[in-house]
């Protein structure tokens, strides 16, 4: 059912552009991994928080994906706690499933750094699409 | 006492990758605009979510340099609601501060298409550092 | 379309129990106001936290109400800010649509004192159910 | 160092009236127990979501308690998703401190029903005073 070379082929640009890798998807749990690099940090060589969150966006839509039964999906809310400052990579992200509606996918996503240490928390809702609509206007009646 | 130059010069590399301009600064409000880049697109060629965060949080980030009287700041928490995909750029983020507390900053940020369509909302916390510390664990003590 | 007495029938004991009132109903907003009382505040005498989350749900509901062409709803999540102690009632929310989706309906709510002065801000999603359930399981397949 | 007495003697009028108990108290986690009772319902006998909300600050903010070592506590920020519709009381609260830091305590709520099926999981902040204030404002410099 996980169709794991069309998520890598697909995957997005920005995914590449972090240079993340999927390291485990089973049904309601995803994990990636993402290297440290100079350009995603921000003042005092800590990653920047807008990658913490793409990251998590990622693990978490991930993590969608292994129970979604519709045809594609999008986030739909995302809450993110900054713990901790983040500069020891790589750092593992990792995404479980709280609860699977027909509609709403509710997850949870915890970033951490090589040491296994939390840097941010966060509680997020995915919105799965079952009809296929004709141009990108797709998610406009989620 | 906001120093663009300084402000310039310090922006971070995940800000210029983004090709992000500060179009306006004033106490307690900051508008920024970023252009629309296929790198930063996912399927359907709508803007990433991850980069609309980013985006989100470097308004509300400069939304509270404007009334920051401390030494730094970090991003505590950021909670963000996505209401539609967001395609046609250049888009705008501004961040308004809601309320100024000596040590939490409440930020509202709003992400618009270039005809002022509203793509997401969100609130964040932004926490003002006052001491100067010596490593790079200077968010730890927050 | 908006059956203020229904409305009002049907208003909940716990709406009941703070002694709130309905002040306006349209399209996309709604304002309730709420008397202080000392059972509903906490150490110090200011409103207890509890009583301005349920009163910001109550408010964005009512706001979702205005827009709702389905037969009921839930609230799906809701994120607060605190910013002030509340002491000084009566105390005036107001829910203001963000956006309205075919299932999702995002409203943004405003807590506030007798002299206007900003207490909380709350963003949160409401789920429009379209079809009938049985039983009480109804949110169930949200 | 936890004075349980003290906790019950001040327990506010918000903590009575719900009827609640607290089951366990130890360094970094709280658990509350509340019954079911028709007068915290709304339409199709379910709780409310006022009170779900009531119940899981009242649960983090004893979590806090548990590590707080200032003189004082405020909720700073509280975000929730609901997950099911709760109707088989008593129900169980329970707060787990995922980051106790010196001014902010980060804590994980999750709200129960009697079977231990989830109804709603929570994120949210706490801010620790350290000095005294005159005054009821004291919030007002967090």
């Amino acid at each position: 059912m996980l169709d794991l070379d069309a998520i890598y082929q697909n995957a997005d640009p920005v995914f590449k552009s972090l240079g993340a890798k999927i390291i485990l998807l089973e049904p309601g749990r995803a994990v990636i991994e993402i290297p440290y690099k100079e350009d995603i940090t921000r003042r005092g060589n800590v990653l920047h928080g807008g990658i913490i969150m793409t990251a998590i966006d990622i693990a978490g839509g991930l993590a969608t994906l292994t129970v979604n039964d519709g045809i594609d999906q999008v986030t739909q809310e995302l809450k993110i706690n900054f713990l901790e400052p983040m500069y020891k990579g790589p750092f593992r992200v990792e995404g479980k499933v709280v609860r699977k509606g027909s509609t709403i996918v509710v997850v949870q996503i915890e970033f951490r750094d090589a040491d296994g240490k939390l840097g941010a928390i966060a509680l997020g809702s995915w919105f799965i699409l079952r009809r296929k609509v004709q141009n990108n206007d797709e998610n406009k009646k989620a």
